[in-house]
């Protein structure tokens, strides 16, 4: 099947993704005069009163934004917002299908973080949670700080946060595996943007052993002065003490990270590692190695982020749980621990871990509940 | 019956009036990749060739923000952006119920015209179309105006030209009853906010005869000192040469519109009016007369903003067919030759006009395609 030409074709054929309807199908006279005026003065003013009651009266109660400035977009970089569109309405019809979260994709035709603020703020009344998706690092990460401080709202950069939760799901099965303890395996997390920065922050709030962070240039470390903000704050979470390449970094390394670009990894590269190591190549849509290479260089246990390979780290197996819980459960905030308690709740999805089978199915109907659950 | 007490227990019941769907409701694994990764990336390249796309393949072609910072919301006048989610939530309602319209309502946390303007312009790709919606007076004047001219979708401000639009449809079957022409007519308009301001300037577009503006303290007239920059430009479009008060100006009057305050007309002012005169109070709740005591003092047709008179001028009759219009028919601005094609569409719609049916009942399903089709 040539899948662009089947993309191009539904997308024309029904005119978008998502739509909208009533919540009382059954709308008569008297029901749109309780619904709009003169009826519906009463709703605002026991909202003026008690601004809480908000979630009470109106969708904002079960109500995502998707929101992207189109900086960053899957595999495609910077392509602006109108081109982001299809992407970000794909996620809110995620939302619905899987979690039957309403969700409104917003893309924003402003990109300093000063603009994204004010405008994400201004807006913020209408939603009740945001989800920020493909904006660009380091942009990002200053985006997201001052929108949790400033919001009373959750605030979640599905890149950041969704990755790094359920790579870290896979990585506590893939330890079990190969009888690892993560407290004392040695990781190398390669692509330090959006989604590096967060697994590496994750892994290191979870207790893993050492975490090397490498990019382009070589591992992060505190003796370079190439890096941006950003960068130099991830060494609060990495250990910035060695020198050296990424070929440095995965001596005696128990475990691979990838997200980063194709055909970073290869068979000479895992033979250095320590042995059955655990290699993630998330790279989209061509991983860092492909899983038949990996898996003859001697790799124990192999996850990517594609369908057609076992062990799909998809970030739709997190993020519809998350907003499920944080919206049924009048969270203000998805914390760390949040974030920690997901992961865990994925993993013991899988009561008996596989090479092939580390976390569940995107379409795993006991996802929602079980992470919603625990997100409170 | 209790109409508050229904209003809320109906919105608590349904949590809210609006839901999101997906147009594709026969979703399996090969669509999915198709509306999301990897397919999606085609769609997306698709666009960033070409920006103009964007409504062929998003829901963008059939959606409409109705967009509000809560400062002048129905008669409760600036309750801020959250208590006037309730009728911003309505109006979406009102919007797919009416004319299959997908809409959101976004409320905003900002007030000054700058504020808004650069929040409006910055998620405006997000829609195919933008409702400015109980935005106070003047602001509202500079804020429509701006986006007008600075984005390249239509933006309506409905509270000003929504009802512009129904009350001269009314005015042009009214005319017709009492044997009176438009162009030799005068016309007193009372209140000078946003309704006011847009139906004194539609009515001088229409080529009616005089017309007197008056706010509560008297006629708007070039010798006042006391009057906003946005009163001050009403100058050019209404006779601002005679000083006076209400009373000054109701003088022969052929018509009142009252869009200002409870019980401002009664007997004595209509038997100082011209001969079989039209009024149209549409203060809500309690127009400026009601109509029993008008009809009592000789007014040959009356109208209101209520439902439960004949001739309600709502501005549900005008605004779906617009949007609907707008959106099939690509058009990038609703212009004053549109408002005036809208309001003679509806006129038409009432072949042999009585004093009790002026204009057409919103539930008339000619209303949306007879409109629709003039906006083009």
């Amino acid at each position: 099947m040539d899948y662009d030409k089947h993309a191009l074709a539904l997308h024309r054929q029904y005119k978008g993704k998502i739509t909208t309807k009533l919540r009382d199908d059954q709308l008569d006279k008297t029901k749109l005069s309780a619904y709009y005026t003169p009826g519906v003065a009463a709703v605002s003013k026991a909202i003026a009163d008690d601004p809480s009651k908000l979630p009470e009266y109106t969708w904002t109660n079960n109500l995502v934004a998707v929101i992207s400035d189109g900086s960053a977009v899957l595999g495609l970089g910077n392509i602006g917002p109108r081109a982001s569109m299809p992407v970000m309405e794909g996620k809110s019809l995620l939302f619905k299908h899987f979690a039957d979260i309403d969700s409104v994709p917003i893309i924003l035709d402003v990109h300093t973080p000063d603009e994204i603020v004010a405008t994400v703020k201004a807006i913020a009344p209408s939603f009740g949670a945001i989800n920020l998706e493909d904006i660009a690092a380091p942009q990002c990460f200053e985006i997201e700080e001052r929108l949790k401080a400033e919001l009373d709202i959750p605030v979640f950069h599905d890149d950041q946060h969704g990755t790094a939760v359920v790579t870290l799901a896979g990585l506590i099965n893939a330890a079990k595996i190969t009888g690892r303890n993560l407290a004392d395996s040695k990781f190398v997390v390669v692509g330090a943007g959006a989604a590096g920065t967060a697994i590496a922050k994750l892994l290191k709030l979870y207790g893993v052993g050492q975490i090397l962070a490498v990019d382009s240039k070589g591992i992060i470390s505190a003796s370079r002065d190439d890096m941006n903000e950003a960068k130099r704050l991830l060494l609060e979470h990495v250990d910035g003490s060695i020198d050296g390449s990424l070929a440095d970094a995965l001596q005696d390394a128990d475990v691979f990270i990838g997200v980063s670009q194709p055909n970073l990894l290869n068979e000479g590269l895992i033979k250095t590692m320590s042995k059955d190591p655990i290699v993630f190549a998330m790279a989209n849509p061509t991983p860092e190695i492909m899983p038949e290479i990996a898996k003859a260089a001697g790799v124990a246990v192999m996850a990517t982020g594609r369908s057609d390979f076992p062990n799909q780290v998809n970030n739709a197996i997190a993020f519809p749980g998350i907003f499920r819980g944080a919206l049924d459960n009048h969270v203000r905030e998805i914390t760390d621990q949040h974030k920690i308690a997901a992961a865990e709740a994925i993993a013991r999805l899988i009561e008996l871990p596989t090479a092939d089978e580390i976390i569940p199915s995107v379409f795993d109907e006991r996802l929602v509940p079980a992470i919603a659950s625990v997100i409170s």
